[in-house]
């Protein structure tokens, strides 16, 4: 039997999703959380692995288990008294036919959040990056639609990646200002090794006038890693929403 | 030489504002950072005291001194490479003439703010408190005018409080819904121990139908503190504003 979880959690404390030897990682917690319950050996499957300190709002996984005296739905009630406050299920539900947590991902959504001050804000620091004053929102705007669509977005790929296929669908790069906060909301089919933290670092230095909207396209144009913004920092980022068929 | 901070804090791992003997205050923090640079003793004046895990977004306090080689505007760049990133000055400046962070402060302004949830969300639990699902808010508003106004709100105060006179005015009381959340926001000249926290507590109540808005009028009316609801969390509670002439 095939479980699905949402769940949600704050990337504060945690050495990002993947399980590695003496780290606290979500997968991690997760497994032990519901082995704890079921008494079987979990490999937890989540639709994508989150870096160190990236938040999640909505994430999905899945875990199979033998034989379980907990009804799916009852997954979520059962886990979260036993879960750490920074980590915690929204919703648990029985598989559908076929169901997989990271093939069938169709689309997923992504925020990086700024907020524009001239000194760190104690209430913003945890979730969002500090951005200078200065910042122009109308020319990332402008730049965020150069990123729509489908290109080979290699010049946002790590160097360190050793993906072949780069690329991907931007449905949506869309710049959301509200009050002080600057929202860097990204929709595709699938994001590249670092791809979201690159695009805001992006954008962020189209903001400052260190580059233009058309020098976006051209480094989009000639995969230039060099060319594109500095990957900004793990915290500024949260996984909004992962949708499947 | 009065000098006045605009400041900001999480109020999440401090023991409230006051300073107290073994325990990390706002108060006490900034009063150490601030004679590290002086090189006086000194005495901090803030608008008000806020509970131990109360936030502040934005919260103003005074300090005087003798001898000072660090022109007033330029505080906030002296302290805040000193403090901790849970408490950072937003700006700070020469006092007017006759200026007292606490004496002279005309209105401010709180937020309590919850967000409706089957579950504890962690990216939500540091700033508001769980509410459940069939909260109903526009029950919550109607209640929320029967606030609005000058009444004597003896209905509010903590138990244990000395205060005599109870009048206080309330400009506004609004229930601002967004998305999840639901932001009780009250402006007024001034609060007493706990008010906030017991109307925030009041107004859910209405909201899940447990007590209606008439009842608040009437509780408000009889001076009934046994009538209105419980004082809610401190962690849901932030400081917005603090106003002066």
């Amino acid at each position: 039997m095939r479980i699905v979880l949402e769940l949600s959690y704050d990337g504060t404390h945690f050495f990002g999703w993947q399980t590695q030897p003496d780290k606290r990682t979500v997968q991690q917690t997760l497994e032990e959380a519901i082995s704890s319950i079921t008494g079987e050996p979990c490999m937890l499957i989540g639709s994508g692995r989150t870096d160190s300190g990236v938040h999640a709002e909505r994430q999905v996984a899945h875990f199979d288990v033998k034989n379980s005296s907990v009804p799916p739905e009852k997954y979520a009630y059962a886990l979260n008294p036993i879960l750490p406050p920074d980590v915690k299920i929204i919703k648990s539900f029985l598989a559908p036919e076929g169901f997989h947590a990271r093939y069938s991902a169709k689309r997923k959504t992504y925020v990086y959040r700024f907020y524009k001050s001239r000194f760190e804000l104690p209430l913003l620091e945890r979730y969002c990056h500090r951005a200078e004053e200065f910042c122009d929102e109308q020319k990332m705007r402008l730049a965020a639609k150069k990123i729509e669509g489908t290109h080979d977005f290699k010049c946002f790929l790590a160097a360190n990646s050793l993906v072949k296929d780069t690329v991907r669908t931007v449905y949506s790069c869309e710049v959301i200002v509200n009050g002080s906060l600057i929202d860097i909301k990204v929709c595709g089919n699938g994001f590249l090794y670092n791809m979201v933290r690159t695009i805001a670092g992006t954008l962020y230095f189209v903001g400052l006038g260190k580059m233009t909207a058309d020098d976006v396209a051209k480094a989009i144009d000639e995969k230039d890693r060099t060319a594109v913004g500095k990957t900004m920092a793990a915290k500024g980022l949260t996984l909004l929403s992962v949708e499947y068929e």
